[in-house]
């Protein structure tokens, strides 16, 4: 894309795409969402959606980007990295995950969980973005698992990688139990069980 | 629908049609999979399609019910029921369930918990399907978990039926990861911590 292009678009239309892309994916799916659907969400026209992006497919990898990115500040800036205690951390993380299931579903569920249920096997560079957006988060809390692990001697199966990629694992999946009982709160089932998982581990009673 | 429509179908179009939507739709998500790709996978004619079916929708919330007659009977007549002890049969049913995790991602994960990520918003009949299918296999679990539960004086958050949901929600977020990461085999990790929290719930060492 040449900078003559560039500087034809509003400046804020490709932030407004993206953002549009979280709801309205969310909501309807990948396939099901339309460039049309896009535009309109993003109060954009379709020549601002392709001077932007050169397709829906190259959209929903900047979206799966972009979640990572936002998702990753709102985390990183949340309050359960306080405590001194490593397991403390961690625990403070799950019952941060459970207190944000509020709201409306799409409000409240993965945008990158639900992109790649669909597309998985039809578009691997969107799968690919999903991938790197579930790992990337779950990277962020192998530190204090791993500390934690140290300083409990507790062994974990798989490692500290493991059980950080096991959390999100329960935190998608819980997602698709209350999708399917149409009720956000019901995703509080696994966090607790996850909860109650870790403080067993770690020998926390 | 007439009886004398019926007379004029082939008399296995419509588990054809079941059987291609189990298949097509797992790979390719439920909108992307037109009536078209189902007529052809399960090589019978349009008309065959909506003598059975009035609409893709219908045929998704028939596809979901098969799918929950189909994985009833293939989980009914598996061996993790015999042994004596109920723990043992619940480990045995996650045991298992790490055991089939064998072969192309479409055909070893589910096709409810796939659908239902799509349209929990946009088809409350669908995801009603989905949902009975989910609920309905987690409810075949709780008698052996509260048999357990009561031999063993294990307390369990959200009770037996909490338990039997958490271990679906796990199941369904290993495979959005093993989507993700486009291996099977993913799935293990989420399985087998699922198992460690069981025997450390019911102080199986």
């Amino acid at each position: 894309m040449s900078i003559e292009n560039k500087k034809s678009a509003k400046p804020d239309a490709r932030s407004k795409l993206l953002e549009a892309a979280l709801s309205v994916i969310r909501m309807k799916g990948y396939t099901a969402t339309t460039v049309d659907d896009l535009c309109k969400a993003a109060g954009v026209t379709k020549g601002a959606f392709f001077h932007h992006f050169s397709s829906k497919e190259n959209l929903a990898v900047a979206a799966a980007d972009f979640w990572s990115e936002t998702t990753g500040a709102f985390f990183e800036n949340a309050s359960f990295h306080s405590p001194e205690d490593p397991l403390d951390r961690v625990l403070a993380y799950l019952d941060f995950r459970k207190a944000i299931l509020q709201g409306e579903m799409a409000e409240v569920t993965c945008l990158v969980g639900t992109m790649v249920q669909e597309v998985h096997d039809t578009s691997p560079v969107i799968r690919d973005a999903c991938n790197r957006s579930i790992t990337g988060h779950a990277g962020t809390l192998v530190a204090d698992i791993a500390e934690a692990a140290e300083l409990y001697g507790a062994t974990l199966p798989g490692g500290a990688e493991g059980l950080a990629l096991h959390t999100q694992a329960v935190i998608q999946g819980a997602f698709v139990l209350a999708k399917a009982g149409n009720d956000v709160r019901l995703a509080a089932n696994s966090i607790d069980h996850l909860k109650r998982y870790v403080e067993l581990l770690f020998g926390r009673t």
